[in-house]
């Protein structure tokens, strides 16, 4: 199959899948890059397969082949791609296991991403993103996450629902704030735990930590300010791998 | 004092400063957010400071008061700014200190920002970039760092020249590399030491892991890939808090 014009009705769909309302609407979301390509193609998400017209195919999958002007209007890049993929968008339901990271409006993309990355690194078994995080099929998060969201199931909910499901299956929640916490290395190991960051700005809401059944902080010499990707990646290493 | 035209001299070469090569060439660079103009001021790095017309200045220095034309070509903003500050770069000398975070051809601005906030946050004394960094007055370096560049001597130098430097200084250096490398929570503490960190992508060139005293890596369960300011940032937060 061939697409030459970028009014094609499919274009114009697949072009709206850079807004999360279409996203939604249409169960569907880009992929852009090769490697997360390849991905997306063994977890089984691949819905159409856009190979710029003459390149070649390296996917082993059946391809559409679509014009460099029908490409640019689906890239985002400020080069042209040679592939994108069109994929589908599975909703995972909250496992029962025994480590978890939730986010409460986490509002960069990059972050988003970064934490999802770091979440699989250190094998913890689940993501919990509120519903005003940035979203999971963002396609900076994607590109941020480095594929690690084809890796770990990944939950959007609200997160007072998540943490009294969480609550419900014996796991403890550390919420990472600057009152009244104790510092991380001075946290005793729970079985059954997840951590929870807030907003870049603001942290966590107030009644969010209230729900929480210990609150942590990290040791620092000055500012008391850390990016929230880099924040979480210390709490995720040292509570994985240092409170055995 | 006012300006009114995008034309005006000045601007033409303040717009300019989004370039490096011009940011060496005048020795100054752009500041564009209250909080770091505030924190720039502190540093008594301020040329000249812009206000649009029709805003107060809140910052207790004199202003030029600029039309909406100017402040859109001097904005890389989306909404327009209120304030733009025009700073004096200037140049550190490698310190005789404690602890050092050194990068290698890191090539995110938003990387080596986050990098530097978190030297500064755990009370790092110094961070040296590589010639092939992101440079530091790249705007997005300095949102990242959230003004601590303004607090932590931050230099740009050849890194086998600084490694060279630090060793005379009784200085030990950590390269950050899965090669031959042992954990993070197995290394013994040096009184003085520096942590490398390489490319995004690449790593650590093979040379510069050479001239290093040990290798060392963060225990992962999958993987063996993280974002590097976030393996900075467990790096620098253990090394600091827990080997002592």
């Amino acid at each position: 199959m061939e697409i030459k014009s970028a009014d094609n009705q499919n274009v114009k769909k697949w072009e709206k899948l850079r807004q999360k309302k279409y996203r939604d609407e249409y169960g569907l979301f880009i992929v852009q890059e090769k490697h997360l390509i390849s991905e997306a193609i063994s977890k089984g998400v691949l819905e159409h397969l856009l190979v710029r017209e003459g390149c070649s195919n390296p996917f082993n999958k059946e391809a559409i082949t679509v014009s460099d002007k029908v490409m640019k209007k689906l890239s985002s890049n400020v080069s042209l791609n040679d592939y994108i993929a069109i994929c589908r968008i599975e909703k995972n339901e909250l496992p029962q296991a025994n480590s978890y990271i939730l986010l409460e409006n986490v509002q960069d993309p990059g972050n988003v991403g970064t934490i999802i990355r770091t979440a699989y690194s250190f094998g913890y078994d689940c993501v919990i993103l509120s519903e005003e995080c940035a979203s999971l099929y963002n396609e900076k998060t994607i590109q941020a996450s480095q594929g690690a969201l084809f890796h770990i199931p990944v939950v959007t909910m609200n997160i007072s629902e998540a943490i009294g499901k969480l609550h419900k299956m014996g796991v403890k929640i550390f919420a990472t704030t600057l009152s009244s916490s104790h510092f991380i290395s001075e946290t005793k190991p729970f079985e059954k735990y997840g951590l929870l960051f807030g907003n870049e700005g603001q942290g966590l809401k107030e009644e969010t930590v209230k729900l929480c059944d210990e609150n942590i902080k990290i040791e620092m010499a000055n500012f008391e300010s850390l990016n929230v990707a880099v924040a979480c990646g210390i709490c995720a290493y040292y509570i994985k791998n240092n409170l055995k």
